[in-house]
């Protein structure tokens, strides 16, 4: 368990496939975001049963607000010890608790243990440039934008920019 | 899960092994298709368990009407990116569902999300010629006649032959 | 070996790597098919070592001329025995022989083989539309233009339509 | 082969081992790439041999210039069909070669075949801030400077800016 | 069953699995260890599971006060029987029974059990320099300091120092 | 290839069985280290020739003079990214090399490597107390001795000490 102030952060369990599925078939969660083809309830349970440990080069950790309410999930992906950076994804599923600081949270959470426990340097992300909820987030806890790529997202039929964004060791705020 | 007007899309489950073998079953529902050797609901279990998650080039669909009754399968197969084209195949089980909009709308709904989403150019299908109920639904939804294949088709020890359509990206209507 | 009047078919040996890589590596052979990306020639060899026996569903016989030069290549793929139908693919390699009946003696080989050892009732094919030389040594053989599927080929960018044909066991000529 | 005006780009042969694992070993021609740890030449030609068929998601192939001398090589990773987007590497290892503008009409040729033939719509690529004879060839074919990932190369012990650029599919020179 | 003064040893077993995943998921049982990831319990079920018997090389007792309560877990790991060496962890889950003399009992029952089943001629441990609770413990049992790892722990993005300590086979107290 | 003042650093081929084969053959060789059961000859081509290729936690490299002589082995095992720490192991196998400043240039240039390249922060060994030119060699470049595991080494029917030594990243010389 990794604690914050508004949240924590727990191992997935097979247990959390009906949550994962429910959100991933809901298209206001998976709005900005690069939809799977419909996922079926019994695959994303076979999934997580199989799935292997986390492990530096791929971490997934479920966000729960402090009284153990799943609510979404944080992850570091394609850490490289050699640069000592990393990919993060977060989103919420539970848009109940949209706009109310736990995704800012989370966001901090998994970052100080991305530089303390891991020793990465630089942590990576890229966001829609139409999901300006997202990228406030990401800019409240440190991130800096660093590049705009031009059409490299499609939703329904159209193209949408994704921005890039980064945040070095000491920036986290 | 992918939404239409009068129907919604969503992944195959093992549960549904039951119903697609009752209408695996049933003559009148497979006039018209390549019937199978007569199935056994344990085989058609195990199929589906063992059936890995959707794709680019193997997208299999359950067509629900908006109040979540199971009435039929829609399916995209033999994507090729390079060409931009996939197979459509398509059927309603529920034999009390015909005739009124549910196959019209399933037809728009993956068409606009094949367009959409997977970046496809053209969808084609066949129908065996004499199965004219088909061929309007297909027609009213901007499929195109292109061509007629003779005695490609075969039921009870009799030749028919088969049309085949195509929609191009912006044909959709 | 399967005999013509002025080829002759026989099975594919792991030494005609070098001759397929070499028609594949030729962009005038490959001009109106769908070329794989540029093959390489350890491949090409791994893959002919390690295809198995042709067969009713899958059958590819190198063409060769009467005094066992290897010219080309012709196949019958997809077979159904409760249709009774196939798909056929042929070209010539070699590019000096053509225009001189070769493509059209394997053509008959290949389909009297097809309808008489196989028992197929129909054998269907698609061509490029632009590819004329072809379409008319199809037409020689018999095959009936059914179709016409628009912009199902592309090649440089640019969309084109393919014809679809058909013969039927008693129309060979 | 797929042929450019300077250059054509070839299927890699187990017999490019040597090759391939003298430019890897080369500190000049690995300055500013991700070098791999010292690789033997065993496990370069091995790697070589095992390595399956180019496929639409992972694509390289051999720089030659026009007279069948190999110096270099470009691939196109992580194709997604849904997207039509894909990544860009190349280097020439031949370093006599070196500006003479072989690069450069190596990128406009798979840039060409990678938007003619895949139907990619984007094409992105990154390079270190200081390579600067690298980003001017890409520059020349129409890549446009999208972002400045801060500290994401390390080489020495130091760290270095990489700049992302983006190709749109009429945006080729 | 090892039996000591006042813990024994024994199997772990599968059922052990939710006591294990909830020492490991403690922060404050954890302090001083190489923590993992946050483990899953289904991940960790799944492991004792599949874990083969203990051996020579690899021996992991759970410790248990002679009432049988589950309270820690023991390790002799790495043991070469040339040297007659191996490597020693330990800790106590349950910290309402931490000072109270059960790892130190726990310490001395699978000290003299190396010694004397496994014929081992020196058993040896690190230590994070801060935890004097522990050294305390380990002293007592007759292990002596043998030498201090400077920056071989981290934790909280800090570095500690690790003492190592030895015990041969004549000095167990 | 890593290159030093003195030596070079390139990847283990199977063409060096036959020399590493004969090294470990050498009792003098051997002296010092955790010496093998008599290896065959055979068996060392084998382990060669399967070995997969180095990474992050497991990196060997040939030690060659800068004429491209072979004369020894270097070794950073078991680096863990959270920690940055890694063990070092090092011989010269060719004994007319010995004491001519080759070992001493070998550490410094693995160790530079693994600071810079490889993010470490800390590198260890250990040496048997009595092998004090080895030593020496360790301390000239930076190492610092931390600690002495008594008889942890055992030769001819003997128990030796060993010194446990460490480097820092900033303490290289």
């Amino acid at each position: 368990m990794v604690t914050g102030d508004r949240v924590q952060l727990r191992a997935i369990e097979p247990s959390d496939a009906e949550t994962l599925w429910r959100w991933h078939s809901d298209p206001e969660v998976m709005r900005w975001m690069d939809a799977p083809y419909p996922p079926s309830l019994a695959l994303t349970r076979k999934r997580l049963e199989e799935r292997g440990p986390d492990s530096y080069g791929n971490l997934n950790l479920m966000i729960e607000t402090l009284d153990g309410r799943t609510i979404g999930i944080v992850a570091l992906r394609e850490a490289e010890p050699e640069i000592g950076d990393a990919k993060l994804d977060i989103y919420l599923g539970e848009k109940d608790t949209w706009g109310q600081g736990y995704a800012t949270d989370a966001m901090r959470t998994i970052c100080r243990y991305g530089f303390g426990k891991m020793r990465l340097h630089r942590i990576s992300l890229t966001a829609v440039a139409e999901n300006e909820a997202a990228r406030r987030v990401y800019e409240k806890v440190g991130f800096v934008e660093e590049g705009r790529m031009r059409e490299a997202f499609r939703r329904d039929g159209k193209w949408h920019d994704k921005v890039i964004m980064g945040l070095l060791e000491d920036e986290l705020r």
